[in-house]
């Protein structure tokens, strides 16, 4: 699945893309406030109740506008449906966004692959704001707030980086930003949900390298190498906590995250959670009872705040934080300056980055498994489709059952993007009841779904068709593929930067005029996060380096017409050069194969027919025993008939070839008349 | 020329290169400070006066140390003899260095490619500290400077990110900046030269498309729409406000610059520069007499600080500078920040950047004689290197001697880099009395040069050998040549990053596991800087827009042995594609054949013979008729030699060609035989 990257991508290639992915599917679905009185469909949320109430509360505060961010206090990329205060507040539920409110106004900021379903959704009480820059959110706010007036936000709301573009836009303009520690709009929302009472559980052994205790004992290293010597890590964001400790949770739809902190010191470990969810088994293999380097040692998740206070307030004390997740209310109480030390990134996070053997080998195992699910999936669609009956949201809910059936399965790893025709056109679209299109097999069909397993996380996306694609569908995919086939096998130096090498995915779409308006990768976790940062082909991703997991997914999508997404996961593995060392290249662990009926060979030079045909070899020699494990038959015959290699014939070098079999044909002819 | 970007990228491809760059080529020529007495080689420099000097100048400004940094107000990368504060200082000329001294302590730090000259050039006064990197200097700072204390720099010589960054570095140490606007090593320095005498001369009119009344409304209209609304631009880097005015000068060597600053207003034009220099024909063509909005206010150069301070104390003003070019002292007199508006580089350098139709076609045109002048050093070297009497030096001299003879040449627009074997492997090298080495028909010979004309700069690399290239210098090369080829001939969608495609010149180095350590391109200006930002391939690059020139250099170089640079000038053109708009390539502008002995067309792709064919057929059609205007016909001869088109039996596509032929012959021959 493409990561929020997305978003900036689409921003700087507008020119590029276009409107591509403004949605035409809801017209008379919307909104109208220019009628009077206002025309509201079913689907809008009345807030005018919410917004009264949040703005008494305003009131005693001393403030002209609140902020309400729609991420939680670990700037998690999925909330919890007791963190979704903007939706509480607006009615619009998107995945990303920002709304304020002023004493008179509100307006929300959310960008172009939501912007219908927020005129759907939203009532007019709320303005649409279309840039969602921070900038732009500011210059509204100074067009809104008086001179001298005050701006609330929530600190656990707001990323380092948040709070300095909102001080750098309002800087100048008299207006300042206040932070307020409780939240305004839990005070108003009487029916949040609580916290889930799910218990924490830990990985079970067959799925681990390191014991905790080994991972505690790598990061404390890792503070003692530090020339800056901090005395102690704090870990903010879900994921951080949950590999440290080898734990998983479920507060989170789609991840296996618990609500934590942890303060790791080098004599001292405090893990912040709910409390009453650590069953006696768990505390046992914590080491509660003790107070030593390798205990841990239980705090109410509440009490983070004060215990870090608490704990910068001894001389000599540093804390290290990655700037990129922690919330500003962490931040701003580790005072004075010279307490603070931080990286973009937390040493957990580009530790964690770099897969060790077990979960190398785990996660290969559970692509395995997750390819007979997607294997089933596309050969049930080809038999279903032309009967008529199949939409978008049944194969949803067909590719789910068959992960389900997966050993170690333990649901979708996101909710599965199914688009037919023009819906693949948009961006990060899951079909509704209201938008499900029936799959024919007349349209493109784009598939984009994971799996959450024990031992891994999974993500890939397959485009097909059923009936015969035109001439630009087939150039469009097979451009994509060669995108995808040239990231997969290039060789560079470790330590390239994965947006340095991106444009391989591109290249061949650019020399036709066309492109994508997304990221080409991301991270992928182990039974953690399907985008786990900082992995991955963005500007703020680290260097690669061997043993990290990365998906590779170019696309094109053509406007009210059809979208096109090729998608693996691979790892990066060493590679052997002729002259040099500490070279690394990519090892595709995704495991189905590409519609033939888009493939144009001619259109491929030969390494990336060799390159094709290699990998459906490897495909063959892994899957197909799992399909002879599992008895799928069938599914095993449709798996070797879409993996028959590839023929050079389209490519120059094939031609090649086989017009030097007609010169030995020739010969031979020369040789019988002679 | 590789650019100095090449440093930051050696620093970060350390472990790929090795110690590649660290010169082996002055031993025995190089001090030792660890003998009694110590050993000091002629070249060393007594510096134990200026220091003692320096050191009385800093008591009664109460500093524990001293920055001097190796650039000049304007943050130049040539910088005049009169700015070279670091050299008089420590004694060493490379050009990229920071010196420091303390009360009892002086060291110097520089990249790898200075290490063996500055050993050479300075005494054992001086440490010398190799990791270049501004935390480096800081934690130097802060183990001799003891707590509490202040640490001076001349404001004039930091640039706003040079100041934050040791800000930073010493922000939790308790050690202070102190900003001293009289530089101290000017007063200490008796015989430092003055200003240079020559006045400042206009462009002719046959090399401008646009006035400078016509520059400064095009500049004023980028104000007027910026929405922060500054009321003021701020002028600091030396080719800022010679293109504005299209003036040039004779300050800064290789560079036909002169000292200036600019400000600019809606209403008034502020000029600072020597006035002296200023001729009563110049101060007519600038309107020197008026007030109005295109009247330039001559200011002498030396009150600009008076001037921006008096500016800024008016109500409602905000000045507008580019970050990357001006000084802290300018900086910090515009208080309060409500009154200053940064982006990193001024609306005058990214307008610069794209050069109008004029500059286009005579910056072509500067390609075209300079191409000449190459070719008759690579003809001549040809003939005269088997001779054994040719060297690094005298091959310098000749390229020299052939611009010179060029209509409208100005000079060289860098030291020739004329490198012959192991030199060539040096990055930087540009041959001395001791270190030029004899030409033989045994080494590679690199030669990286260029000249300023009056209407263009010119930088082209070419690379030989006139006798029998090893099998590992043909690949080499011929990877080289791939990268070349492949980021010139490439299709990219306008505002690409010259960043992200530039791994286009390594890719095929890679596969092999080879590579190189700097940066693969830089801007080019038009009787300007060689390296013009912010046009290139480097992180901090602006993108690429149609109109823009750059260098294309990949490289590689095999210590003490052999380099291969193979550099050349395009213009970044409109690009036609089968399906989208606004898509761009590269043309290049440099003509000059690449050596063929060392080309293997077998790795070739029939893409690229093709653009090499094509690109030869350029080199024929634009420089032979010069070649014959200019009467030079053996130069043709050789011009024509080495442009023949190459067939494309090496490549598959070719080989097909070719048994396709077979084919057609059997085919009549079976005919014949029926």
């Amino acid at each position: 699945m493409p990561s929020f990257g997305w978003l900036l991508a689409v921003l700087s290639l507008t020119a590029m893309t276009g409107d591509a992915f403004a949605a035409a599917a809801f017209t008379r679905t919307e909104r109208n406030c220019s009628l009077t009185p206002p025309y509201l469909p079913s689907t809008a949320v009345n807030t005018t109740l919410q917004l009264q109430e949040l703005r008494e509360r305003m009131l005693p505060m001393n403030i002209s506008a609140y902020i309400i961010p729609g991420t939680d206090a670990h700037l998690s990329e999925y909330i919890a449906p007791r963190d979704a205060r903007m939706a509480f507040m607006t009615g619009f539920t998107g995945s990303a966004g920002t709304a304020v409110v002023t004493r008179t106004k509100a307006a929300l900021w959310t960008d172009s692959r939501y912007w219908v379903q927020a005129e759907r959704q939203m009532d007019c009480n709320w303005e649409l704001e279309k840039d969602v820059s921070i900038s732009s959110v500011a210059a509204w706010l100074i067009s809104e707030v008086p001179p001298g007036g005050m701006i609330g936000f929530d600190p656990f709301l707001f990323s380092l980086k948040t709070h300095e573009s909102y001080a750098i836009s309002l800087e100048s303009s008299n207006r300042s930003l206040k932070s307020i520690p409780v939240n305004l709009v839990d005070q108003v929302w009487i029916e949040r949900p609580p916290i889930p009472p799910h218990n924490l559980t830990r990985l079970p052994d067959r799925v681990i390298q390191r014991s905790w205790q080994k991972k505690v004992d790598q990061i404390r290293l890792q503070m003692r190498d530090n020339p800056y010597k901090p005395t102690a890590l704090l870990l903010s964001a879900l994921d951080e906590t949950a590999w440290l400790f080898n734990l998983r949770g479920n507060d989170i739809p789609y991840n296996p995250f618990f609500y934590s902190y942890t303060l790791l010191t080098m004599d001292e470990i405090w893990l912040f959670v709910h409390m009453g969810r650590v069953t006696e088994e768990l505390k046992e293999y914590l080491n509660t009872s003790c107070t030593g380097p390798l205990c841990v040692q239980l705090r109410s998740y509440d009490s983070v705040l004060s215990h870090v206070k608490n704990y910068v307030v001894q001389p000599g004390v540093e804390v290290w934080i990655g700037t990129e997740y922690t919330n500003y209310a962490l931040y701003e109480v580790i005072t004075p300056q010279d307490k603070l030390m931080t990286s973009s990134y937390s040493p957990v996070l580009t530790t964690k980055a770099v897969k060790d053997d077990t979960e190398q080998r785990i996660l290969r195992e559970a692509h395995v498994r997750d390819a007979v699910a997607v294997i089933q999936l596309l050969m049930w669609l080809e038999k279903a489709v032309p009967e008529g009956k199949e939409t978008e949201l049944t194969a949803a809910e067909y590719v789910n059952k068959c992960r389900n059936k997966q050993k170690d399965s333990r649901g979708p790893s996101f909710e599965t993007i199914s688009a037919s025709g023009p819906n693949a056109a948009l961006a990060h679209y899951s079909p509704t009841e209201e938008t499900s299109r029936r799959l024919t097999v007349d349209e493109m069909y784009l598939v984009d779904s994971g799996g959450q397993y024990l031992d891994g996380t999974t993500d890939i996306t397959r485009t097909v068709h059923w009936g015969t694609p035109t001439a630009m569908q087939k150039e469009a995919f097979t451009r994509v593929l060669m995108g995808n086939i040239e990231i997969s096998r290039t060789i560079f130096p470790s330590g390239t930067r994965g947006v340095n090498m991106e444009m391989l995915g591109r290249r061949a779409l650019w020399e036709v005029g066309l492109n994508y308006g997304h990221g080409t990768g991301h991270g992928v976790g182990n039974y953690f996060g399907v985008h786990e940062w900082p992995v991955g082909f963005q500007s703020n991703n680290i260097p690669f380096t061997a043993g990290m997991f990365t998906s590779i997914e170019p696309g094109y999508y053509k406007e009210n017409d059809f979208g096109i997404r090729i998608e693996d996961v691979a790892v990066i593995v060493p590679a052997q050069t002729k002259y040099g060392n500490n070279y690394l290249t990519f090892d595709t662990v995704s495991l189905v194969p590409y519609d033939r009926k888009l493939i144009d060979t001619s259109l491929l030079r030969s390494e990336q027919i060799q390159w094709l045909n290699k990998y459906y070899e490897t495909i063959r020699q892994l899957v197909g025993p799992e399909l002879d494990n599992q008895k799928l038959h069938e599914e095993k015959d449709w798996m070797l008939r879409n993996t028959e290699p590839f023929s050079e014939s389209g490519s120059s070098a094939a031609a090649c070839s086989s017009s030097l079999a007609f010169i030995t044909l020739a010969v031979a002819l020369l040789h019988n008349i002679a």
